[in-house]
């Protein structure tokens, strides 16, 4: 291959050697770049013809055509009508002084800030994996989700789409899109964006649901929709605190949300637990506090309920501290003794009159449908709903439109409410089962000194907490387990500000189990740690 | 009604009044509760048999029998085997000192935080809406999306996931799950929690998109699935700026990024644009900047691509000042002359070597498929993934697991590179009918002295934009075209730091508005607008 004959030229072919296959256009487009930005390829410099340089490259005309056209369309290449293509005039780069040449750690410096420093030492509880199995915790009984009747809703939201023309014609003026009929409205929802603070249809069947269901009287407009309660208690955190603050939480405790806790770089302390729940007698001690964030209905992970009369002192507390209270009912739906706990925020409205909200309140679909499919929501004074709203389309804009959709035709149609029973029941049964089977097989393989250890009473929720003198114990149970395939949360692992609690336990996640498989799992784990006992 | 004669009862039913209809276990409940929390029962006073309140109240003893439960299980009241049930000792709150009761206003006192007063005055661009329209921004050619295709995907996802048992019993060992083939790992995703830093699958298919047709190389190991590319900008402000640092940011720009950079508390100032993109001669004078934010192929709102010379400098610059640049490539795709420009973030590999990454790429599915989905992602070196993939995680946790899986289907499966390109020639089209539109009817209506401005070149995107001489003649233009049902984005509401620029012009989105409808808009429009030429 010999240099293109041309007084003016610079480029020679020769150096240029393309890989036999697809993408010879792009590799010479790349090639050339790179000789212009290294300056092999001085500025003015004019380029061989296309025919020349395809003829030099054996490559089809085409090609370079193509290559040209690009490098002419970023700028690195001026074509001038009528006398071919020069290289452009740019200012080269300054070069790294030598020594200096950039090395791979450079490249990826570590941001400054104290958020990447912090999120350093977050390790997220490993509950995350392509399959459930015994005793994952965390959720509910995935095997009972009604695939079909959701695969149904969801194509009839496509079919509606199709069908409701996606263009409507401008009206001549805003009345007539007023005067539209709930169903078609309910058609018009679009592929484009909506509310931040969510689909307006969706939040008054979750305000309704929550003013009959759960007890809590609440409007549409004091609800927004949350990508699961992580987004909830972020957007508390970020609106609610700030540098300087400092936020209670209860530890052991939800180890995602004391994270989402610092997210705005309020410092986030421990406050204990006890039989009762959250102490609120030990508030007083650590100062000023803007927040406090609890798990009143069943603590997490220990399976606590708050007793009324912590409840009531918490929100004293409050209201005496002018503190927030996050509450968290991220499971409440799960009650097996008497009916669900009240929320938090029911009781502050009813020992307080209605005008004192310090109480803003959490739930989520994750532990009642699937996890995967990110919703929840947060209820919050009205007057603030526009400025939450606002944050949400900061953060990220809203939730999908789609799943909106579907979820609130699930729960106008009914299914939402008898999907939550079946839901319950199947818990119950697992729970059951899960403490049959503990007491007749696996508590009478144990030490005496670990049968003395009961479990956490379970009158509610997804798991039970086994809680154990040690974390060495703790960490041999579980390592144990692991061989067998079995999954279960050391308290050291999943709960916990980190590096505070010195506390040890064990999680088990039953709900998600069918009662054969915990029966089965459990004799396993006889097995598996009867060595442990020599 | 008789009170209930009994020594020890203090409660008298007569006081009690039931609303007839639904609900009666919960209004007795919610009525006893009442008087417990307010001192009207006191504690330990004995509460009258269910049968006996029944009685008194006509209703049914079950009822009755329920709301004992409720206040059993919430522990207001205590049952006493054999004696009856018991208002249980708890302390009171304190009460609201006389004149100090919460009024409204109180109650929903506002946060304190600097978040919270720099969101009141965030004003979202009013994008939002039901429907479609002449000329709404920021939209695709929503009407072209593949309604049936996507939903078969869908529909798809959901038998896999009743097909493929969601319980797998646990395998005696690990090396089982690895063995498995890809396409049973397909099947396996489940419904519960993913990894936070997005669908393994979905990344990949991801990098090897930007990689083959955009020109950007990367692995899967630097691509985390954001929600949209408002997540990513929210991400990289907090993961990268802190307060005390100041954030550059093209103006008039993307007013809802102006918005997420400012989330950390980093103060965000104007970088001023020219017909080249951002002046990156004016960065100097701006003082020390951590980051920059960028659209460099095609500038938010005003389209202007920023030529090669402004990356080079822009990229040095960055170099110099060991800056970020944000690039947001939020409309890549839809070049309409020559090819879709490589982004800044492959230039900078080109320009300097692999190792120096300070350009962080956001790419975002909302303007290829619909906005509504909610899926984006965020290219940034490798070694930072583990930590954004944990601020994700504390953030929202995850995308929705369905819709990362069918995005990937359809973009293995081959749809996604045609739907690009049909969108791309649908945009194309619409442009060109704009164009001779706006040529052809409006701007001979114009006087004169308007008909001299002519709209920025569209050689990409989705929308023109016009620049005016006032935001006085903006906003009469803006009125008289929604007056006829036709939406304008005026500059003094879609972009620009609050008050700070005064550039006034247009935005008109066109890819939304099938030709027919470009047409009949424009011809409204002349007529709309004749009045105020007097």
């Amino acid at each position: 291959m010999d240099p293109i004959q041309h007084a003016s030229l610079t480029l020679d072919p020769a150096g240029m050697s393309l890989q036999p296959g697809q993408g010879l256009a792009q590799q010479i487009h790349a090639q050339l770049k790179d000789k212009i930005l290294h300056g092999a390829l001085a500025a003015s410099a004019r380029l061989p013809t296309t025919r020349e340089l395809a003829l030099a490259l054996q490559v089809s005309r085409n090609t370079v055509v193509r290559a040209y056209e690009a490098l002419i369309s970023e700028g690195f290449v001026v074509g001038r009508a009528g006398s071919g293509c020069f290289v452009a005039e740019i200012a080269k780069l300054s070069q790294p002084a030598a020594g200096k040449l950039p090395s791979p750690e450079r490249g990826a410096a570590a941001p400054h800030t104290d958020l990447w420093a912090r999120l350093q030492s977050f390790e997220p509880a490993p509950t995350v994996g392509l399959q459930a199995r015994a005793f994952r915790h965390g959720l509910p009984a995935l095997d009972l989700f009604p695939h079909a009747l959701w695969s149904r809703l969801q194509a009839r939201f496509w079919r509606e789409q199709s069908r409701s023309a996606l263009w409507h014609p401008h009206p001549n003026s805003q009345s007539q899109s007023q005067s539209q009929s709930q169903s078609q409205q309910r058609k018009a929802v679009s592929l484009s964006y909506g509310e931040p603070a969510g689909l307006p249809r969706l939040r008054e069947l979750i305000a309704a649901y929550l003013s009959h269901s759960r007890g809590l009287q609440c409007g549409a407009d004091q609800v927004i929709i949350t990508a699961g309660s992580q987004q909830a208690i972020a957007m508390a955190a970020l609106a609610l605190t700030q540098r300087g603050d400092r936020v209670g939480m209860e530890s052991p405790g939800y180890r995602a949300a004391a994270a989402a806790l610092g997210l705005s770089g309020a410092k986030v302390v421990p406050v204990p637990l006890d039989s009762q729940g959250l102490r609120t007698g030990a508030l007083q001690a650590l100062g000023r506090l803007a927040m406090v964030y609890t798990t009143p209905s069943h603590q997490y992970p220990t399976g606590v309920a708050m007793s009324l009369q912590r409840r009531l002192e918490l929100l004293d507390w409050a209201e005496r501290e002018q503190a927030w209270i996050l509450e968290d009912d991220y499971d409440g739906e799960y009650r097996f003794k008497g009916v669900p706990l009240a929320p938090l925020a029911t009781l502050a409205a009813q020992a307080s009159g209605n005008n004192r909200q310090r109480t803003l309140y959490i739930g989520s679909f994750s532990k009642l449908l699937f996890p995967g499919l990110r919703l929840g929501y947060l209820v919050a004074p009205a007057a603030w709903l526009p400025t939450l709203a606002k944050l949400r389309g900061v953060l990220d804009r809203q939730s999908s439109t789609a799943d909106q959709v579907v979820m609130a035709d699930f729960m106008a149609e009914g299914h939402f409410l008898r999907h939550v029973r079946r839901m319950r029941r199947a818990a119950l049964e697992r729970r059951d089962t899960f403490l049959s089977a503990w007491a007749q097989d696996l508590s009478p393989s144990l030490p005496a000194e670990l049968r003395a250890l009961s479990l956490q009473p379970i009158d509610a929720g997804l798991q039970a907490f086994w809680p154990l003198p040690s974390r060495a114990l703790e960490a041999r149970l579980v390592a144990a387990a692991a061989a067998v395939g079995i999954e279960l949360g050391g308290l050291s692992l999943v709960g916990g500000l980190p590096a505070h609690s010195q506390e040890a336990g064990l999680v088990f996640g039953f709900a998600s189990v069918p009662p054969a498989e915990i029966r089965r799992a459990l004799k396993l784990l006889v097995q598996a740690w009867r060595p442990l006992w020599g």
